[in-house]
């Protein structure tokens, strides 16, 4: 879907967020679509999450609306019951159950408080492409990671992965609160590791007010560092570093963003942070929930009036500049992505 | 529209139920969608009930919007008037009136509470067509029949059809109330006559408790005996009947299903039931009014559900058993009848 | 689109109407799709109004979402800023500025409390094309022109179009206000000018009864004279004239409908009226207003049940009457319009 290829959507064999631990339990099976498939999200007697298809084979009943029996759900439309594994345990109408009677599992890692959901082929799910929750400061020392809000977008995922690339859009869209000139008005050099496509701007002098001297208890001037690292094709982590001139770090915190494509058209959004300074200052946590939240409803907005727009213009365009370096790239890469496993 | 053949809907030339008697009457016409057709339903001033194309030749405009003056229905946009038998009888700003300018009639019975339509040929409109009422004993002596409620719903029709014709959903889609676990569990025997297709369960050994034991006022064993009788295209009757062990019955009630297209997608859903026990007791008609009117709402919900993942379903499939007897021998009649006006 | 010929939609070498004087300001753009394109309005430091293509090239952000920097747009994505050439005058992240990132810039001509807008090829924008506010007694003399109301109407523009050249509609639609029998009742002789095509209706006996009687402080008989011109393809002029039986005029007022394709089934509706009487009574006017309003809320319903009644209908029809000639002829002559573009 534009701007992708024609006919390029989402890489399969990949790692996404599918939600938070906190959202799954015994009683009450989670319906979330991913990818264009849905899926049941619960946990098993032990506590183990389970990711099921969410669509009963029989008569296409939406499975999260199941009854939990143990380690199964027993669809609510006529009763059949699926296993963590996906195959038919019973069939409440005769005794026979054909092989061909299962739901699809997915491979599913709880990691932190993320959920991580392997859609395509299960043999390739490898726990090690899950992104380092040591790297992006998430499970690190001395870091209060906190998962902040989800939220489904009515827009194709690339609108957002290109929201996040190009945080030029800081100093306008969010011009109120995280925004200042200065981050649009600085080069951005972009680099490729093997994990990660990073974006990064070196603000040489700038002065904290607002929100950042609030949070950072700190309105002087500062070198600021902003990265931002997009681990393709499912999160970004933005690094906000400041340091007094020449000298010591003040704080640094840090965004998750993970994008889930819901479907080519619609984007499931989960947002958490982290940060290295004033660690149990609970009202600083309260100060920085409130900022993003609102943040994220200005992207929300305009990713919504892009595809708004897109959708009523027949044949799209965009006009690149060099501060799209970061998107293009982030774009070719889930092009690659897509292409890999086309050919594999 | 899939699960029927591709480029099938529905069979035109049949009856279908249309309204009810209390909806009509000589101020306001009403408007319906039937077999994907506005249908504009009034009564004449003697009373007899009438439904005419919906749509005014001249420019559109839905006829279900006119005034009613006398016989006749005077559009709500020009004043083009129509009378009962569909011709144009006035034409504001002209003597002349066109052949042409007309509408279509449709042939319509009112039986009991239920207006009966003919949407195809009609010519070949034969009132012995419509299920006999006696037989449904919605008409029959010792048997109280009330008019419960009508909705529209959101999805296409043969999801209802099959709603109904698969009871061992009771179950569990109705646990609350009407379904036990001896439904589902109980083989269903399949058997078609002339008039319809009947899907039969003879539970042995049950126990009345909850809704069952208010009504029919009796909370020991009994034989049940579980019927739904399908007239196609447009009916479904059930039957629950309630034994002692080997002796005498202690209730009977019939459910009543007029499933009506709207259109491919779209699905008139009317439904009376009737009972031969208490019948002058009104508190038990309160109850179960007020029981069917939950269910109802679990089915709707349930279709709607599924509407809903088909349409985000590629290619739908369906997995069916040995409890899909009867709604695989319904579909093919469906289609049967389908296929006999194609080649007529 | 139907029922204009298969492929046409509106022509676009003409003026429409864009919105009112009061709607601009230095503060806030205004967004409105017209022919099928987003347009930002707003105005420059010295007052002048401006409309700007109201998407942005960059990343198809709606450009009315800007922020107005003195005679500027500054998009609220990522800052890229447009002056009121349509040219780009800064882009935050970069000194260059590519020669293709502009946006069109509209012809706009402020007349009377109307914007007139070229969507079009701006060589052939001749502001003489516009509808003489003289000839249409906005801006004459004795005349109290008021800048009523506006709607976005949920409709192809053709059906607004032809609801204002076929007035029969008039004794029924609107039967309790503005409406009598003798208005459908009488012939409508349609002649065409260089500049309009007027369909006229000459009542020579009617009593005025009503709002008619009470706007106009008289309800005696009267000649009533009833035009409608339409100025090709976007205005609309009603006149209302009444006299005395052989006599003298008892007053008169018009109403001005400018209709606007906000795209091919989205109609923006722009209502003005004027009147030679009573001009400084502002009991009257708040009567024609609150009448007015009422009168344009059924046309609204009208033709949005017509959109919906021919949006379900695979291969719609119209059935033709004398009273149509009017209809007909605006019809031909937007289509002549489109074509002559065509071969331009």
């Amino acid at each position: 879907m534009w701007p992708l290829q024609p006919g390029y959507d989402y890489p399969r064999n990949q790692w996404y967020v599918a939600g938070w631990s906190h959202e799954l339990n015994n009683q009450t099976p989670v319906e979330r679509w991913i990818l264009g498939e849905p899926v049941a999200l619960y946990r098993d007697e032990a506590g183990t999450p389970i990711a099921l298809e969410g669509r009963c084979p029989h008569r296409n009943y939406p499975l999260a609306r199941s009854i939990i029996r143990g380690n199964a759900l027993e669809c609510g439309y006529h009763g059949f019951t699926f296993g963590p594994d996906g195959a038919c345990v019973r069939i409440p109408s005769q005794v026979t159950i054909p092989a061909v009677c299962r739901v699809k599992a997915f491979p599913l890692v709880e990691k932190w408080q993320w959920l991580w959901i392997w859609m395509g082929d299960p043999a390739l799910a490898d726990p090690a492409m899950i992104p380092d929750h040591d790297e992006m400061k998430i499970t690190s020392p001395g870091w209060l990671a906190v998962a902040a809000l989800d939220r489904v977008l009515e827009c194709r995922p690339q609108l957002l992965h290109e929201n996040l690339t190009d945080i030029s859009h800081l100093s306008f869209l969010h011009a109120a609160t995280i925004g200042t000139e200065a981050v649009a008005a600085t080069k951005v050099e972009v680099t490729q590791t093997d994990r990660y496509l990073r974006g990064s701007r070196f603000i040489p002098g700038e002065t904290l007010t607002g929100f950042f001297a609030e949070v950072l208890g700190y309105d002087g001037p500062v070198e600021r560092l902003v990265l931002i690292d997009f681990y393709a094709p499912s999160v970004h982590v933005a690094l906000e570093s400041f340091r007094k001139p020449g000298g010591e770090v003040i704080g640094e915190f840090r965004v998750h963003h993970a994008v889930t494509p819901a479907g080519p058209d619609r984007t499931n959004y989960f947002l958490a942070w982290s940060r290295n300074f004033a660690t149990d200052n609970s009202q600083v946590t309260d100060i920085m929930n409130t900022v993003f939240e609102g943040v994220i409803q200005q992207d929300v907005d305009a990713t919504h009036a892009i595809e708004q727009m897109i959708r009523r213009t027949p044949n799209p365009t965009e006009l690149l500049v060099r501060a799209d370096e970061h998107s293009i790239k982030g774009r070719r890469w889930i092009e690659e992505l897509i292409a890999a496993e086309r050919t594999a």
